[in-house]
């Protein structure tokens, strides 16, 4: 297949960030690209040949958009599924594959999925709803403390919840839900797969979340991790299981425990380029996005070492400000060498909404921490007039 | 002043691929863009904020272009001046300045402007034309022999000739040119200059063209040059003191020999990103195009320095192919780790017409140069069909 220069079209199925850093890839490859999404003023209606304004639920507008390409994929998950399978019975290929989407997006399918495959991850149990959770505890079958988790439509943190007793049953709504162990853990830690249509497979390094001392949110993404060799080694052989478990086709990115003990437990996967992968434009041979668009094209995959330390920063928009963004103090920490802002182009900032990230390379991988500090300590998305 | 996600546009002449490259930073910065080219089919139609098909050599056109913008840089000299200086007349910034596009237009008066600035350069006599210039040898104040350079419209080796003996005179044009001293150099070498609106100036590495031995055509770009670190730091010297010079604002590609006993001449500048800079995009810090967007909106300047070696090399059009554009083993190139190939986004091929280039990095230059033939020895630019 001629991609390059040629009247190939490749659909992407959401217009946010991800889509955005793709299509600079593209570009660069030039290969022709329609984008779908619901939102008019999305950060990728540029760098597109066609940008096509309509909702990714409706299974008309996906079916009727995956009919203009000649390769489908996504960048966010929340996309009709059935128009994908309808896509895909009458050949289109679809990465990653309706079937995947269609697991992952139970999270109790997921951790079955897990089980069946002898894919370390901690211990679960599936309720229909709150009340067969009730029951379970009020039987013994299931002990405080867990993890709650909504099976579907959880995001961000949103549908999760620690339960330490019946008082933190309160407020949780009557969904399918999983019930999953603690988990004890040393680190968070996060391993990109990419794996091609030919089934040509390669782990990006393992990376680290590195959290804020006291209020318990992701600060920095480390690549590489700060961890022993072994370890690294076997959060990377247990993410290359969960891809080919998957027969994925894509990006994966799996996200994992390191606990007390050195286990390695799987936590959940994002069939995509992801958040703990931005580091790879600046600091990788081949970035994330790059290798997804490698993959899903089956064309070689690129090298996925790095070149230097990264770290990453997300930008998100500072509590108390809605409005125009203004991105206070950019200037001064694009003044500090190996520092790179990507505004991902949303006008409007809100609490918390992620608005760009910042990467950080360096040679020296402390000198990169302490730079990252200073550019966490300096910059705020808040709203100006 | 806000760039990043703001009502800020800048305007770009010329659609080429220097400006495609460009726009994948405007991209990454959220800064909105408008670019205007003859060709409907321009490369940078897709990326920026705006296209406008039009000419870059009408007065009129160019200076309404300007009025709709904030900034004006070009990515193509060859553009109507008087619109620029009308323009920067009434205030619009306009990087590089007018006043300093006309000089270098002008090869005559760009060799006198090194003269009259101590800029080491080769010895050169002007010509209103090619009467004068047979006068100055019938009276021997000019000997064979000489570099013939016209004094403006060439580009990548049209309107040079080599002169060793009044045979070589017969087909040239009488045009005003320029008559220079033929150097005997070791090496060709290039320095990128960035400087931004408040003076600050970095300089990147100084590269190398490396030549094919038989055919007398650059066939590397190799970055850091493999000379003396006492004649690289010299060439920086040199270069800075060219940008300086011209009080240029935003990127200046100076273009020197090393002659055979270590001096380093200014051979001729180009004002804007260059194909010597490519290899930035993989290798540096920070690419030449993020440097010079950081330059011209006075924003501060990003690490030139690199991250691994990188070479790059051409991708023209095949002698007898003409037509629409296969990248022959495009493929098995991309297999190869650190193998990354721009395609320029030109549908049709022709003979040496510029389609693309590749960049190869390696921790290692020696293999980096052992893969750069690899890959030039595998990649053919021909027509399908």
């Amino acid at each position: 297949m001629n991609y390059f220069s040629s009247d190939f079209r490749l659909g992407i199925l959401g217009g946010g960030q991800l889509g955005k850093m793709l299509l600079s890839d593209t570009r660069k490859f030039d290969i022709q690209t329609l984008v779908l999404d619901p939102s008019a003023e999305a950060p990728s209606r540029f760098g597109c040949s066609a940008f096509y304004q309509g909702s990714l639920l409706e299974y008309d507008t996906v079916y009727k958009f995956g009919k203009m390409v000649h390769v489908l994929t996504i960048e966010i998950e929340n996309v009709n599924l059935e128009a994908l399978e309808q896509l895909e019975s009458e050949g289109l290929p679809v990465y990653p594959s309706p079937k995947t989407l269609r697991l992952i997006q139970n999270k109790g399918k997921q951790k079955d999925f897990y089980v069946q495959h002898h894919i370390p991850t901690s211990a679960h149990q599936r309720f229909v709803g709150l009340n067969a959770l009730r029951q379970a505890l009020a039987n013994d079958t299931l002990d405080f403390p867990f993890v709650w988790k909504a099976a579907t439509g959880g995001y961000d943190g949103n549908g999760v919840k620690i339960c330490r007793s019946a008082f933190d049953l309160r407020e949780l709504p009557d969904v399918e839900c999983v019930a999953e162990a603690m988990v004890d853990f040393k680190n968070e830690l996060a391993v990109i797969v990419a794996r091609s249509v030919s089934g040509e497979i390669r782990t990006y390094p393992v990376v680290e979340m590195e959290f804020h001392p006291e209020a318990n949110q992701v600060e920095y993404v480390i690549c590489p991790a700060r961890i022993e060799a072994d370890i690294a080694q076997k959060a990377q052989e247990v993410a290359l299981k969960v891809s080919e478990a998957f027969q994925h086709v894509g990006l994966l990115a799996v996200e994992m425990f390191q606990t007390q003990d050195d286990q390695i437990l799987v936590n959940e996967v994002a069939p995509r380029p992801h958040n703990s992968g931005h580091y790879s434009i600046e600091a990788s041979y081949t970035s994330q996005f790059e290798n997804h668009l490698r993959a899903i094209l089956n064309l070689p995959l690129g090298n996925t070492e790095s070149k230097v330390a990264g770290i990453m920063v997300n930008l998100v928009g500072e509590e108390g400000h809605s409005g125009p963004v203004v991105y206070e103090n950019i200037e001064k920490i694009m003044a500090i060498d190996g520092v790179t802002p990507h505004i991902y182009g949303k006008r409007e900032t809100r609490p918390f909404r992620k608005m760009g990230h910042v990467t950080i390379v360096n040679a020296n991988m402390a000198e990169a921490r302490r730079v990252a500090e200073e550019v966490k300590n300096s910059i705020r998305v808040i709203s100006g007039q």
